[in-house]
C-alpha cells in the first residue's frame, strides 16, 4: 500500500452546505498556466519536466499551503493512492497517465489543489461545495494572484494565457457546477436539459469529469470556451442557466412529492434499506441507491441522516478508497464484500 | 365488510413445528364424501341441496366442533370474506364458483374443516404443520369416523366411496405436502423434482392448489389416484418421496451456505431489507422476499425472527386478510400500500 496516509472523510465539497446544497453539491474553478521558460507538455524534456514540476512545487508549498498542505509525486504512487485521489477529484485520470515527474498539492481541507505537470505545467483548482462560484472564483484568483508573483507565467496580450491545448488559451478558466438532478432523471427530463444546455455552448459531464458516464444522477455543467470570453462572462453564462436548472429539479421534486409520494417513498426507502442490508453492492448500484437516499433526505423523506453522510458514502465506497481502508489489494468481489459492510457499518 | 369477525393469525399449519418444519409447512389430508341418499353435485336441485347441506352441517357442528367451531355459509359471504378463507386454505375456488347452498364448518385451531356442497357434499380437511402426515391421518381417520356414524355415506364394496368426479372413486383422499424449496428453485434445480415426481404418479401444486402457480418457492407435492390403491399405500407413496426432496432442498442450502454464503446472505438482507423498508409492495414480490427471508431464518442467518412469523406473513399479507385487517375494500394500490405498512410494523 502507497504512502498516503488514509485521509478521513473528504473534501470541503462533501460537506453539503452553502448555497442550493440539496442540488449542488460542488461547484469547481480550474485554471490552466504555463511556465514562460519551458517547453509545453507533452513535448517537454524529461529533465526540463523535472526541473519545472521542482520549480512549480517549491512555490506552491513555500507560499500556498503552511505545514497543513502536502505534496504527492504521482511517480511515487501505487494504482489504490492514484485511484484514491481521482476519488477524492484531487487529480485526474491525465495526470495518472502522463509520463515524467508529476504530482500534486493540496490544503488539507482539499479546497484548493494544484496539479502539476498534468495537460499544462500548472492545473490549479478550487472547489467549495454547494452553489458558491463566486466564492471559488475570489479564492482562485487569490492563489493565482500568489502564483503569479512566484511563477512567470506564459501570457500573450493578445490571446491571453497560453496552454497545451488551444481549447484552453485565454482564460485558462474552466467553471464548472456539479448538480444532483435524480427528480430530472427519474421523470425523463433530463435530456431536455442537456439539450438546452448545448445550445448556450455549456458542456454536461458524470461526476468524474471528460468521457465519465453520469452515475448517481450527478451532472457537471461546465463553460466550452475559454477564447475570447472573459472569465466574468464564462461565470455569468453558467450562473445564469444553472438557477434555472435548480429550479426545474426542484419543481419536478415538489411535483413527486405531492402527486407521487408513496412511489417516491418507496423508491427511497427500499434504496436505504438495501444499503443497510445488502451484504454485496457494487459501485453503480451504491451510487444509484445512494442518489435515491440524498433525494430522500433532501425532501424530508428521510429523517435522522446527515446529507453530508451521504455525499461523503459517494467518494467513501469508491474502490480506491474501500482499499486504502482495508490497507490491501482487493479484487472486485472482495470490494463488493467490503463496500456492504462499510455502508452497513455507517447507515447503521 | 362481511361477517366474519376478523380471526388473529392463521391456523395451526403455520406453526412452523413439526417434523422438517424448516422445508414442510403443512401437510394436508383430505377425504371426499358424499351422501347417499342425495343426488351428487352439481346434478341435485337447489331444495335437495339445501335439505343435503343442513344435514351436513348439523351433523358436523354437532357432532365434531363443540363451541369453538364456527360455520360458514358461503352464500353470506362477500367478496373479501370469501377471499380471506381461501387465503387460510380453508375453503377452495371451486367452493366459491360454486352454486346453491354451501358452506364451511371449522374448528378454532382452523386444523380440521368440512367444506359442504363443494365438488362433493362432504369434503374434509385436516392440516398439520410439519411433515405429520401420520398425525393428519390419524386425525382425518378419527374425524371421518364420527361423520360416518352420522352420515349415511355412498360407498361401493366394489369400487370404494363414490364421488363426483372419477378420479377421486375409491379413497376419496388426497394426501398433500406443502414444501419450501427456495435452494432448488434459486440453484434451477426445482425442474428435476417435478421430473422425478410425475413418474411416480404424484401431482405438484403451487400454494393455493390446484391450477395456481408455485409463488414464495411452494411446492404441494400430493397423489393423483385414488382408485385401486389404498390409504396406506397412498401415504407411503408420498411418505417415500418427500424425505428425498427434503434431503435434496437440505443439500443444496448446505452447498450454497459453504460456498455461496456471501451471495446467500446478500439475498437474504436484501430481501429482508426491502420487507422492512419498502411502502409499495404486491403479493408476488411479497411472497418471494418472504420466501428468500424464510430461507435466511432456516439457514441461521437471519436472528430475532422467528419462523412462525414469516409463515404468517404469507398468509397475512393476503389480498383478504388485508381488507379483512382495513375493514373496507382497497383497490390494488391501496392493498400494495396497506401491505407495505402492515409488513413494516410486523418485522420492526
Amino acid at each position: 500500500m502507497g504512502p498516503i496516509e488514509f485521509g478521513g472523510q473528504g473534501g470541503q465539497w462533501l460537506r453539503g452546505d452553502g448555497a442550493d446544497s440539496d442540488i449542488v453539491m460542488s461547484c469547481r474553478i480550474r485554471l490552466a498556466r504555463n511556465l514562460r521558460n519551458y517547453p509545453f507538455m507533452p513535448q517537454i524534456e524529461a529533465d526540463a519536466a523535472k526541473e519545472a514540476a521542482d520549480l512549480v512545487k517549491s512555490k506552491v508549498m513555500g507560499s500556498l499551503f503552511n505545514e497543513d498542505g502536502q505534496y504527492l509525486s504521482v511517480n511515487d504512487l501505487d494504482d489504490i493512492d492514484r485511484m484514491y485521489l481521482i476519488e477524492r477529484h484531487l487529480i485526474s485520470r491525465e495526470l495518472v497517465n502522463g509520463e515524467g515527474e508529476r504530482g500534486v498539492a493540496f490544503g488539507e481541507s482539499e479546497i484548493t489543489a494544484v496539479m502539476i505537470n498534468e495537460e499544462d505545467h500548472v492545473r490549479l483548482q478550487v472547489i467549495f461545495s454547494g452553489m458558491e462560484l463566486d466564492r471559488a472564483w475570489g479564492e482562485a484568483q487569490r492563489v493565482d494572484g500568489i502564483l503569479e508573483k512566484e511563477l512567470n507565467f506564459a501570457f500573450s496580450s493578445q490571446f491571453g494565457y497560453l496552454t497545451a491545448c488551444p481549447t484552453n488559451v485565454g482564460t485558462g478558466m474552466r467553471a464548472s457546477v456539479m448538480l444532483h438532478l435524480p427528480a430530472l432523471v427519474m421523470t425523463k427530463q433530463i435530456e431536455k436539459v442537456f439539450q438546452a444546455v448545448s445550445k448556450i455552448n455549456l458542456a454536461v459531464r458524470g461526476l468524474y469529469g471528460e468521457g465519465t458516464q453520469a452515475s448517481g444522477d450527478f451532472y457537471q455543467i461546465s463553460n466550452q470556451v475559454t477564447l475570447g470570453v472573459s472569465e466574468a462572462s464564462i461565470l455569468d453564462n453558467i450562473k445564469r442557466v444553472v438557477p434555472r436548472i435548480i429550479q426545474y429539479e426542484r419543481n419536478v421534486r415538489e411535483h413527486l412529492i405531492t402527486e407521487n409520494r408513496n412511489s417516491l417513498e418507496d423508491k427511497v426507502y427500499r434504496a436505504y434499506g438495501i444499503l443497510r442490508n445488502a451484504r454485496i453492492i457494487d459501485t453503480e448500484e451504491t451510487m444509484n441507491l445512494l442518489s435515491a437516499v440524498r433525494l430522500g433526505v433532501n425532501s424530508g423523506l428521510v429523517e435522522g441522516l446527515e446529507v453530508e453522510e451521504v455525499n461523503r458514502l459517494f467518494v467513501l465506497t469508491q474502490p480506491g478508497h474501500l482499499q486504502k481502508r482495508e490497507r490491501r489489494t482487493l479484487d472486485p468481489e472482495e470490494r463488493d464484500i467490503a463496500r456492504a459492510k462499510f455502508i452497513r457499518t455507517r447507515l447503521a
